[in-house]
């Protein structure tokens, strides 16, 4: 057999695979689970412990760095090639809440390996995919020869994701330089499923409100007044269901305006996608579909923005009558956006809606809770190329598309930090993210490695942004 | 002075209205609070009280009733006239509960006279206004020089009404061969104010329903689905906006079928009472007006039906946010019937309209609750005209008309006994029903007594349904 660049990767990944699954299931551990004060040891115990795995695999800077909250990780490896890239990897090593008692068939926080499946809480959700990097970033030096890594390389790996990442937006800009890069790759997603290895190309962004509508200054008769003042429930209701036109677009003037439509390109390769609608409703736990016309389901919630209304209240609610004319009503509406539209706009138009809907004698008021900004990264992108072409080399299979139709945090690490954001991640949807009884499929747990080893030397080759930083 | 019949009544009741008020705060020192399971004695002290004092007053029959729960009174003076119309005075002895920690200025339960008001609770609601009829009966007797009274007269006074008359109904139909009458008097209502005194002409109906709408079978993330499946909070708001037209007219077919239209009579009648929108829009607490459009506020709390959303709720409603399509969401909704409307057909319009709007995927379930009936004597009607003239009379001024928005158990009444239901009350919206320091106007209460001591007279002159009972 010729040894060729891959044969060498994959000779390497024979060699260290045993110590690499045995030094994940020392992180995996440490029930470094940020949503409880408790562990607050444990997710300092989980970062400590990356930052010296991270030294140990050759970085020659690991720190542990400090926020309000819970503390990150962030590790650099310079080139020292002049005009690499910079890229910055990120994830996390924080883990939601787990117990046996939840219905785990095992510890989760004592790793057991069945067949080709290693279950632990964080298997998949991140410290499998954090941790690919380490061994794919050793076998790309490996294969090369080289002694540090053809881009320059950070990662940031962050301790209270699976919390909200209350502290992140303010680590991001305290150290804005420090994390300076050409391109984030996020590696906290995963694949359509284990026969179809995919990219994800963007996340849908969100913004969302409280509206409180004021009617009367008490609930009032609805004998006495019914009939002829304003019901505040009933504007709720009007506000709520003029959201949508007949055809389920959303019916805000502009809302439309900025969004950046999905290519014809784009809609063949999702179309490719061995898509299930009877099996992807039974996940849904729905029973039936319904959106935007014109659109498929996947269309709907990977790329197309929409107006989702998350809870409705007001008058009374208890057993039996009270014939009321309410005194308040209250919506929390959400709005996912795409690519093109900006929070801040979308959340204007929204507020202007709102107000010129709101009848006489009701009064409104309108707060935005919080706000992810979307992310695309088009299929010609070169840094995305790069990422197909080393997944096509780890899978040796022709790599399809997908989005996200969630929101997160990556969008803004984006934004803070001027870069487009890639997705880079071998999760499947049977992994159990947030679930009883995660895992990882220990096989895609190499793919992941094995990607990670091509993608650093084919972005150096290929993706050489204008404004590269040659630190 | 020339002794008019009149006159005759206005000396006797100068005679006698000292020791009806010291009657009448007997009774009042009742605390008969049907809502009180501690005060179920009181309740039925306060029924034998009243029996007592109808013998006494002359009625060969009183007697307590029982019912599954709280007593009412039943009473019956046969006129001995062949072809006497029967009447039925309806009313009820139970009371709101009160205590002076509420914010009294004195005991409720301790009737105090200030000037021409007396304060108790149960003053104006309904004590006074059933009390006025014994005096008024014997002034009738006195100016009329007859042993018993000119119509067959019977009287029903419930002890749950402010419990919501639960076995009312079963009551009603239990006795319905005693109770039967021509023309049903309810005295528990009101004029327009203290110097505009009026006749009530009708009630509106009721009927009210609860929507459950289930979609996915949990709540789900709405990033991941939504956009694609359907919400039920939006189809709740979608049924709740489409309950009414731009013209705040309800938009559900055939709802206004069976209405009996205002007359331009009425509605001429009804614009000459001096509404001050400003004062309504303070008494309803409400900021601004809104119904459906070509009606006045008078006309469309009176004489128009509506569709009102009592309450609504679903998905996520505390603080902060829950990006989440929700699993179900709940609408409470009433609409007020008026006359000609059956309930019966509007509950089937409601439904057919409800379900033929449920999306695919979504699931319903619609469970009326509970309902009354409308009713409406029309102006040209004889027993109608005889309560205008004995009010005339009492009042020495020209008699306006009014209607009630709410609903109540008069019109089951009628329909149980197949009689039109009028109204003779005299109690004004300042009395404070159901409130803090509720009082009577003695002056007004006096010119119930007097048109009670009219009224027989004229309807056995006036009043000759072709159907009466001659007993």
């Amino acid at each position: 057999m010729t040894k060729t660049p891959d044969s060498v990767v994959r000779s390497y990944l024979d060699q260290h695979q045993a110590a690499f699954l045995a030094d994940l299931a020392d992180w995996l551990r440490i029930p470094s689970v940020s949503a409880d004060p408790d562990r607050a040891q444990d997710v300092r115990r989980s970062a400590e412990w990356l930052a010296a795995k991270l030294r140990e695999t050759g970085f020659p800077v690991a720190e542990v760095w400090e926020t309000d909250g819970l503390p990150a990780v962030f590790a650099e490896w310079p080139s020292g090639e002049p005009g690499a890239p910079t890229v910055l990897v990120y994830g996390h090593h924080d883990v939601q809440p787990a117990a046996k008692e939840d219905g785990w068939d095992t510890e989760p926080f004592e790793p057991v390996t069945v067949g080709d499946r290693l279950y632990a809480r964080g298997a998949a959700d991140d410290k499998g995919q954090v941790f690919f990097h380490t061994l794919g970033l050793r076998a790309h030096l490996a294969a090369t020869g080289r002694t540090a890594p053809a881009v320059n390389l950070k990662l940031l790996v962050e301790g209270e994701e699976e919390s909200g990442s209350p502290n992140f937006g303010a680590l991001l800009r305290r150290e804005a330089d420090r994390l300076a890069a050409d391109a984030v790759f996020v590696s906290d997603t995963g694949m359509w499923n284990e026969t179809t290895p995919t990219v994800c190309t963007g996340m849908r962004g969100i913004t969302d409100c409280q509206v409180d509508l004021y009617g009367p200054d008490s609930d009032i008769h609805s004998g006495s007044f019914g009939g002829a003042v304003p019901n505040p429930a009933t504007v709720a209701a009007e506000l709520a269901a003029a959201l949508h036109d007949a055809e389920r677009r959303v019916d805000i003037p502009g809302f439309y305006d900025d969004v950046i439509e999905l290519t014809e390109r784009e809609r063949e390769l999702f179309a490719r996608l061995p898509f299930d609608e009877e099996q992807w409703l039974r996940v849904a736990k729905s029973h039936g579909t319904q959106g935007e016309a014109g659109y498929s389901t996947l269309e709907r919630i990977w790329a197309r923005p929409t107006a989702e209304v998350n809870g409705v209240w007001g008058g009374y609610t208890g057993p039996g009558r009270k014939t009321i004319v309410p005194a308040e009503a209250h919506l929390k509406l959400s709005f996912r956006l795409v690519a093109g539209q900006r929070v801040e706009k979308i959340q204007q138009l929204v507020r202007e809606w709102i107000e010129a809907r709101i009848p006489a004698g009701v009064r409104s008021e309108i707060v935005f809770k919080g706000a992810s900004r979307p992310c695309l990264t088009p299929l010609d992108h070169p840094a995305l190329q790069s990422t197909v072409r080393a997944m096509g080399r780890a899978f040796g299979q022709e790599i399809l598309f997908t989005r996200e139709g969630g929101s997160g945090p990556a969008a803004d690490l984006a934004e803070v930090l001027g870069a487009p954001v890639l997705f880079l991640g071998i999760s499947v949807p049977s992994d159990g993210w947030h679930s009883i009884n995660e895992k990882v499929e220990i096989g895609l747990l190499r793919k992941g490695v094995e990607a990670s080893a091509y993608l650093w030397g084919d972005l150096a080759e290929h993706f050489r942004p204008a404004a590269a930083d040659a630190n």
